[in-house]
């Protein structure tokens, strides 16, 4: 298994990409690897309410490739995927009800376009690794918990059947032509640069908001449910390692397993910690409570195994250095979708 | 549970459409459906090499309504889809190996086309009965036989991946938007009209058109594989139950569950009931090893226990049946695309 600096080196003077490198986590791995000595290329369209801000890479501007286009576009991805030794696939939509009202917009890009990806891929760049960002949601509602990576797949909204299929694309993509791909499913994914304009990232998103502007948390449910969650430094370590670690090749890879935490019991962490606030229960909107997927959390324990991956930030630290990112930030600007 | 004379009844006068109409399975279910009374329009994008054939129904040419379209065609389906009580929804493309060598086609047609018709269906005519026709493929490799509706999803090939997500769309739609769905899962559908031009809709095409031909059945692979199969009028009482009982709203079903044969028992029965031939065993091609799912059949206690269907037509009596229909034929028609 590679250590960190062994990870850190095999990234020196490599050529990657990162599909939605403008988004909270494409960013983030952006920096990363500007740190490495990567070269980095981002793609991503820019699309509203997704997550991109040319806020997220305002510092590296300077020593990366930036590229504003969309995966949807196969001419663009023709000249773009050539000669990258590395792919962060991060390009999606992420917000479950969006992919119920505009089911279309979610079909085209978390499922068609991954495809032509795939396809173009094969054509002018085989050899390259993949890295897909993949979603704990493709799972539906758990048969069991915590969840590993041979649960069924049963996902409850059109963005989990999309994802499926994006995913499957990948995996199948290694098997059959023997390209070299990596999937990782995404627990709840938080910390500085999340967004926090609504709920379409995660729902922490618009709790960090409210503890940092003063308002009460609103609670969806008992506040019984129970999540997992990562922080964006750990997250990024399991694409680092995916990426520079060749017994991921063709493996599917649970990212979470923190210690499980009810919605009640995170909400009075957030509060703690911001030093005070208030949170209230208020029942699921008919169009969530039917794609809702009840208690979830992750078993990790494959990645820690077969990759050394190990979560360093504890929740409580990961969400005081969210809380404290906002609190330094000018928040109007992490309530508009571009700047 | 309804009784056959029930069912009929029930379809009397009564407004239904098939998509794929004029391909194997759909010709025969709207020949059936004629003689039940109802009002059939059929859609057919009349694609070279899926099944689609005008002699399919030149019998009941007079009394049915036939639109040539395309359901990718979003604009036509607006105006199509108004007014039917039932929907058969079988448009598909149903090439394994096409779908690897051509996936973007397969997903227009198999997911993406699915989501639209779902979509404008919801829009323009809510309360009809769809029934969808999914298939065996998105189990993918069985991981316990035989294999029932619970058993995980995890399709080999692209046509898998796709076709699941159609089917994944149905069920969402019935679950989230109130929809009356159901999807019956194929196994290996034979008999009068089925394709013999190529291993397109079944493997048995190939051998069918050899033994008429008097030319050699070519066994792939060891001749050990388990296979069930569903002779056509059994399939289409499966369609017509689905269509006719509320128990199917929301349901899954397998469509199977023959007495399993491996191959080779199957290419003996096979030249037994025409009389006399020959067979061979040749190795997988590599592009359908690498998609080969070994051994399958299907468990249907679900869809006998729930809706009633028995199948009536043993293997030998199918098998018998098709071999005669392709005998009595100009055979020369059944190897081209269209008539």
């Amino acid at each position: 298994m590679l250590d960190r600096s062994e990870v850190r080196e095999s990234y020196a003077g490599r050529k990657v990409m990162i599909t939605g490198g403008l988004g909270f986590i494409g960013s983030n791995l952006a920096r990363e690897l500007v740190g490495f000595g990567s070269h980095v290329t981002i793609v991503d369209s820019m699309l509203p309410n997704y997550g991109a801000r040319l806020g997220n890479v305002s510092d590296i501007r300077d020593v990366i490739d930036l590229n504003i286009s969309d995966i949807r576009d196969t001419h663009s991805l023709q000249h773009l995927l050539r000669g990258h030794d590395v792919i962060f696939n991060l390009a999606g939509q992420t917000s479950h009800l969006d992919s119920m009202t505009n089911p279309y917009t979610d079909l085209e890009i978390n499922c068609a376009s991954q495809l032509s990806l795939l396809e173009t891929c094969r054509e002018v760049n085989p050899h390259a690794r993949i890295v897909f960002a993949s979603t704990r949601q493709i799972y539906g509602r758990p048969r069991y918990l915590p969840v590993d990576e041979d649960h069924p797949i049963q996902p409850v909204d059109v963005n989990g059947i999309n994802k499926t299929a994006g995913e499957w694309y990948h995996m199948l993509y290694g098997r059959v032509h023997g390209m070299n791909v990596t999937a990782l499913r995404l627990t709840n994914t938080y910390g500085p640069r999340m967004r926090i304009a609504d709920a379409r990232q995660t729902f922490l998103g618009l709790w960090v908001r409210a503890v940092v502007k003063g308002e009460e948390i609103t609670v969806l449910g008992s506040g019984t449910q129970l999540r997992d969650f990562t922080f964006i430094d750990d997250a990024v370590h399991a694409f680092l390692l995916a990426g520079a670690d060749p017994r991921a090749d063709g493996r599917v890879y649970n990212v979470g397993g923190g210690p499980p935490i009810s919605l009640r019991d995170l909400a009075e962490m957030v509060i703690e910690l911001a030093g005070g606030g208030t949170y209230a229960f208020a029942p699921f909107s008919a169009d969530l409570k039917v794609i809702d997927i009840g208690d979830y959390y992750a078993d990790a324990s494959r990645i820690r195994s077969e990759l050394g991956w190990e979560p360093t930030t504890p929740l409580e630290e990961g969400l005081a250095r969210t809380i404290a990112f906002y609190r330094s930030e000018e928040l109007s600007q992490w309530l508009e979708d571009h700047d």
